[in-house]
């Protein structure tokens, strides 16, 4: 038995979210069938982070045990042999690796990235539709970053956490809550990106913190209003949760 | 009557190219049919360039001649009119601008600016599936771009011509041609993008010389193989046309 270790980039538009539900295809079914077809063997997949219905990754991670097969493959073949199972979809297992059996995707991970991405101009999108946040009114960046700043380090996150969120403790520390914008298009359109770490986050965490934070970007809340949403500790007290298409899982790292 | 100049982007993988033709549907179909919507008019889009099936636009041109609107309308609502009967298809009208008389999309243009996007990684594309070309092997991009120098200026492009090209003359001077390599991935992925300018380009041009510079890439064609092409002045003597999926037009400059 040998356990594999792998990361993995999605377009999660057409998906009812990482994990097996009865509703629809996920990503979890699509690997583990994928696995199936080159192996024979049905494995589980053990995931880093389960994204929701909609949301993309640039590196997913998870893990799975596989009997040895009956000719050995290194992690390019075993990656190779996966996408070509997965094909057409868009989901493609970017590097296999072998781990030893201490490695668990999700308890092992020290830190993850999300990355989420809006389109900041009055004009519908074309090229990206699906892939990222759709924002016609101009947004006060600098405010945003500067509210931002209110969340980070140690805290009680039941304002920006999901009703339905299973985690035992609100408790989650925020590392870093940074924003980057780029020229997006020849007529004034930005691309705006909020990059947050943490070691892990509670359900619809991100998305309620950017939604929230684009009260301030659109000059209705101050950071004030912010740091009070946070210590109110009531998930009534914050802002919109931000739609699935704008969020990416862009990287895990590990010890 | 008033002449509009209409900034256009779209996703072309499901259209027949900008053309109307017989056998699907079209980008200026279309919006053709979107301007009739909403103001009823039946009016004639003149391009700046007619982009081949699958060809993507971040800054298509075209104009069009309008009857006056019952109610005067500023560009931004132009666009914004236009857009509402173009959902859900990836095409957005990002900016309407009332021009003279004597604009014409195709024969005003000074500049055109189009970028060939390639990911470079042995694993499938996930994210970016129809919106970059594909290449498994690593590429020589400091050789692809020494050898690109080879056609900077005037010269007769026959070569990277398409054997249907109707333009008169196969004259043509190109102004720029240049690489730029991003970090596409986590897992050693690179996205290289190949930018080149000219007043006007040829049928398949950009795709011909991206496909011949592929091999400079790979490593089986040298600088002085690139050269000798061009001097050869025959189709036969080029590489192969690289895929419409990787192709943007991404700005159109006038005076």
């Amino acid at each position: 038995m040998t356990r594999w270790k792998l990361t993995i980039e999605y377009n999660g538009g057409d998906y009812v979210g990482w994990q097996r539900q009865n509703n629809g295809p996920s990503i979890q079914q699509s690997i583990e069938e994928a696995i199936h077809g080159f192996s024979g063997q049905e494995v589980t997949l053990h995931v880093a982070g389960r994204t929701d219905a909609g949301v993309h990754a640039r590196g997913q991670v998870a893990h799975a045990d596989f009997d040895d097969f009956t000719k050995p493959m290194d992690g390019f073949e075993v990656a190779k042999a996966i996408n070509a199972y997965l094909r057409p979809q868009p989901i493609s297992v970017l590097k296999a690796d072998i781990v030893d059996e201490e490695f668990h995707a999700r308890y092992a991970a020290k830190n993850k990235l999300y990355t989420y991405r809006i389109i900041n101009r009055p004009s519908l999108l074309g090229l990206d539709r699906g892939q990222a946040f759709h924002v016609k009114r101009p947004l006060d960046v600098a405010a945003m970053a500067d509210a931002g700043t209110a969340l980070l380090g140690h805290h009680d996150f039941t304002t920006f956490r999901d009703s339905n969120c299973q985690a035992k403790s609100p408790m989650r520390t925020l590392d870093r809550l940074e924003f980057e914008t780029r020229d997006y298009d020849n007529c004034g359109g930005r691309e705006i990106l909020m990059h947050v770490e943490a070691q892990s986050f509670l359900h619809h965490q991100v998305r309620n913190i950017i939604g929230t934070l684009l009260l301030v970007g659109e000059g209705k809340w101050t950071k004030a209003d912010i740091a009070d949403a946070l210590a109110a500790k009531d998930r009534t007290r914050g802002g919109p949760t931000a739609p699935a298409e704008g969020l990416y899982l862009v990287r895990i790292d590990y010890a």
